[in-house]
């Protein structure tokens, strides 16, 4: 029996949510697991339909997006895994999707402004979206440096990748993370969400204002904080 | 067998039929089912998938909030439904969820404006939106503070509770309650279409007018009045 | 055996399409069916809900609104159909819904323009929107009053009920019609598709121009006219 | 045996896709599939819904539009796909459908900006928009002439039917095509996606610049290039 048995299970099962929670059209979308005791990840075999994947199918890679079982290429963007894997510790899922408000936003190259509780019980600052990434970075290494772009970004931003869990890549899409892959996609059903609200609350009151910093401060701790009292 | 059998089975369901109307993402809703002879109301517990819920996981709560039964921890906003308990007699059924377009207008703090019969057979006002708390409620007992907000709210704009069964919370979400948990969840329902359609209606025609008040009368009447000639 | 059976199931299973179709919320939706042999039609009962009807629930009224089988009170209504099934011959079944874009453009009082050939496989014109009543028509005999205002818009633009089969009363929302009810179910899909298009077309671009002559006559022709070729 | 019998089942299977990926109400939309050997293709009946279909009830078409095999009308549509496969080498399926939001920019008469990677993942130019045609063609062979309008416009465009797989007719609605009858369904599925988030993009940022041209070069040929990483 494989090592990777409990990444494996865990990366389909995490897969096989994105097409039930509406975030995929076809094959746009991957989740990884990590093992960090193995350094190793699961992740979503490149272009393989949702009906057809199944926990073998799996590919397992290294922290430096090298194979390390597994007959089928993985996803293309394996590379991006790699390194938030690589320099993020305490991060065990990725998820990418072309999910339809969150890409929205990214191809607008505009963060999702905090609105309201539903975003800041999930992170206290706008959905930020990272520039796209330089016609030298793009030509280059590109998977590599799109995950680059991603923590270069949050570097600026002075943001941790442990407080705030999801990002656009303008022009290209959304990555949300967690300590789970099943965080993970949570994560990205969540920013589906406040992405979609966010545009309407803009269509219903462009000048809608921001959340005020006591409610932020509240939604967030109430979920997150030490003292915090939802869920059991 | 627990007195308060009813009232959990009622909850229950009532508490199913959300994620079925397509009124919540996740664990993002709640509904309760008062008791007022008990002086009780049972209520979703904090966090649980909805696929994890069973009658006898409600928790039974009194009107000052205080667990009666139950060992799980309920519902983060169980203090705001046991104050418009406390305060609104013949009420036995609320609600609150973060659903789609009623919680994009609360987040605009914007009234929905009351521009056709669908609306005018549920409410003869515009869906009031209570303003953001101030920051000493909010850093106070907030979810209690929720509760007067509302309550506050329809004491300014001189609404009774018994004809409006709704409201948005500005920046949160909404509420909506009734006669019974299932007419509380009916309510939410009717809230959501309400909103879309109010949106979509400015969307066509930015100048739409208000439904003018011999059709708000009339749609009311035949559906509230003691006239009333709409169902059985 | 009631010599009324044939139209309570037709009846029946015109209404029970309404949610499959997704054209309605909870009950706001009726289908009746005619017979003008007997000169009576079967109507969706009032207020009751889709999963709790069957054939032998529906309500058979004559074309002067009198119920003259059945135990359940009629649709609200009830009087609008009959004030077209009296005045419109050829038309044995009809539709309201508040469906959701429809019911929008309803409210924002404005015709639906004729953009495409979706819209002109259908029908020629911009679908009409009736102005709402005036205040003496709504206190008065209002559903009565709903039926001589839909068809005295049409009289007032020259069109025939058996050209254009779909009108939006302002502020309220659209009723349909048909040969049969299951063709006066097609019309309201039909309407809400167009209805849903209108609304994005003129979002992508305002100035969008409308369909000119040649297009509309070629498509209506190929669905409609004496040398029609869609269809067995 | 049918010699036809690979691209009845091909069409069959093809069209009943449409229904499952939502691109088609009733029966708006038609998939064929050719055998090129023989100089033919299996098209979907006309107005048959797509519940009563199955192979034996495609209907056998040459490339002049003469129906060659087969009791029913085919599709209206059918002298369009004729046209394509005859002047096109190397498509082996065709779809047309009136899909919600591609059909509404071709209402709108707009090219399909690439505005993020989910287009560039499948073509490297804006989804092009062929004018309305003129009088002369409408009023002629309708359906013959629209095949002569997409190639027209592609000619004029100078666009290759190998690299861009998808059009809108103005005023009309998408065709799509492809090596293969469920990769021209794929594409279907992708344009509308693909319009539904141009729509958006610009929603939330009137202003949204186009994908730079690294980003184009580099989405494109990690699907489709000589060098290509995407899939098994």
């Amino acid at each position: 029996m494989s090592i990777y048995k409990i990444i494996r299970e865990t990366a389909y099962e995490a897969n096989m949510e994105l097409p039930r929670l509406g975030l995929v059209l076809f094959t746009f979308g991957n989740v990884s697991a990590a093992d960090r005791d193995e350094g190793v990840f699961a992740i979503k075999p490149s272009g393989v339909p949702y009906k057809d994947l199944s926990p073998d199918k799996m590919v397992i890679v290294d922290f430096d997006g090298n194979t390390v079982e597994g007959t089928l290429r993985p996803s293309s963007d394996t590379k991006t895994h790699a390194v938030l894997y690589k320099h993020w510790e305490g991060i065990n899922g990725i998820v990418h999707t072309h999910s339809t408000y969150a890409t929205s936003w990214a191809q607008a190259q505009m963060d999702i402004p905090i609105f309201g509780t539903t975003h800041a019980d999930h992170l206290t600052v706008d959905v930020p979206c990272a520039p796209p990434m330089s016609d030298e970075m793009i030509k280059g290494n590109y998977e590599y440096e799109t995950g680059f772009q991603i923590i270069n970004h949050f570097t600026e931003l002075g943001y941790s990748h442990h407080e705030v869990e999801m990002i656009l890549v303008g022009n290209h899409a959304p990555f949300t993370w967690g300590k789970t892959a099943e965080k993970a996609v949570y994560n990205s059903a969540v920013l589906e969400s406040i992405a979609h609200m966010a545009l309407l609350t803009r269509q219903i009151n462009m000048h809608s204002p921001k959340l005020k910093d006591a409610l932020i401060k509240k939604h967030f701790e109430r979920k997150h904080g030490p003292d915090s009292y939802y869920g059991q």
